[in-house]
C-alpha cells in the first residue's frame, strides 16, 4: 500500500558536516521517504526542526532542484533576499544553479514540519557564510580544497 | 526569491482526458509549480479537489514515480489495497511500474489540498478500470489501440 506509516520509517539527525558546522543541525530530525516507499527518480526528506534548529547551512546546488513545502509550525527561509516567513501549505522552489544561497530556520518555540524533495544525482554544493564546499565525489572540503 | 506566491500562479482544471473520462476530474483544481518556480528535475502540482473530485482516473505508471503529501481536508487513497483515509502530513508513495492502479478522491464536503511530484519524462500509463491508455508519444488510445 503506498501510504507510508511514517513513525515506522527511521528518524535520524545525522550529518556529513564537519563538526564546527554540525551543531545547528543537530535539532533536524528526519526521515528518508524516497527508498522507504520504494521511489527513487528524486529524493523526499519528511524533516521535523526543533526550535533553533536548522534544515541546513546556508548553500545552493549546482545541479540539483529542490522543492520544499511546509506542514506545521512556523520558519524562516532565509537567502539572499533576506528573511521569509513560512506557514503550513507554503511553498518554496530552489532552481538548481541559481547562485541564491538558502535555508529553513526555526526561530519559533515550537516544531515545525516540512517535506522537501531534491533532484536525483550530486553534484557541488556551495556555502557562502562558511569555509565549506562540497566537492561532488569527494566529499565536503574547506574552499581551498583541504580535508577537514 | 524562491517562495512561491501560489495566487499568481495560474489554477486550471484542464485535462487531456477524453470526455467520456473528464467528468471526475471538473472538481480538480490545480497549479504548475516546478515551472513557475523555475525547476525541472522534477513536475510539481499543487491541487485542490472539490467535493466529488478525483484527482484522476485510477492509474499506474510505467516509468514514473509520485509522491503525494496531504495539506489539508480529508481524501481517500483508493488502489488495489483498498480505501485508505488520507488526513493533513500523509504521505503516498507510487513506484513506477508497481502495477498497483491508484488515485485519490475527495468524498468529504470541503475542499482538500495536497501537493504532489512526479518524475521527469513520460511514459505510458495504465488505467485499470476503464477503456483508457496513455501511449508515450501518441496521447490517449482506447485499449485496443483507437483513438478517441
Amino acid at each position: 500500500m503506498p501510504k507510508l506509516d511514517l513513525k515506522t520509517i527511521p528518524q535520524t539527525n545525522a550529518t556529513g558536516y564537519p563538526p564546527e558546522y554540525a551543531g545547528e543541525v543537530q535539532g533536524r530530525m528526519y526521515r528518508r521517504l524516497a527508498p522507504a516507499g520504494g521511489i527513487s527518480d528524486f529524493g523526499v526528506s519528511h524533516v521535523v526542526l526543533k526550535p533553533g534548529a536548522w534544515s541546513a547551512q546556508r548553500h545552493w546546488h549546482e545541479g540539483e532542484d529542490e522543492f520544499l513545502v511546509m506542514l506545521a509550525g512556523e520558519a524562516l527561509l532565509i537567502d539572499d533576499s533576506g528573511r521569509t516567513p513560512l506557514m503550513p501549505g507554503d511553498c518554496i522552489a530552489c532552481p538548481k544553479g541559481d547562485g541564491n544561497g538558502h535555508h529553513v530556520v526555526n526561530e519559533s518555540t515550537r516544531d515545525c514540519v516540512f517535506v522537501v524533495v531534491g533532484g536525483p544525482g550530486a553534484s557541488d554544493c556551495h556555502y557562502p557564510d562558511i569555509n565549506l564546499h562540497l566537492s561532488a565525489g569527494q566529499g565536503y572540503r574547506r574552499k581551498d580544497g583541504s580535508g577537514f
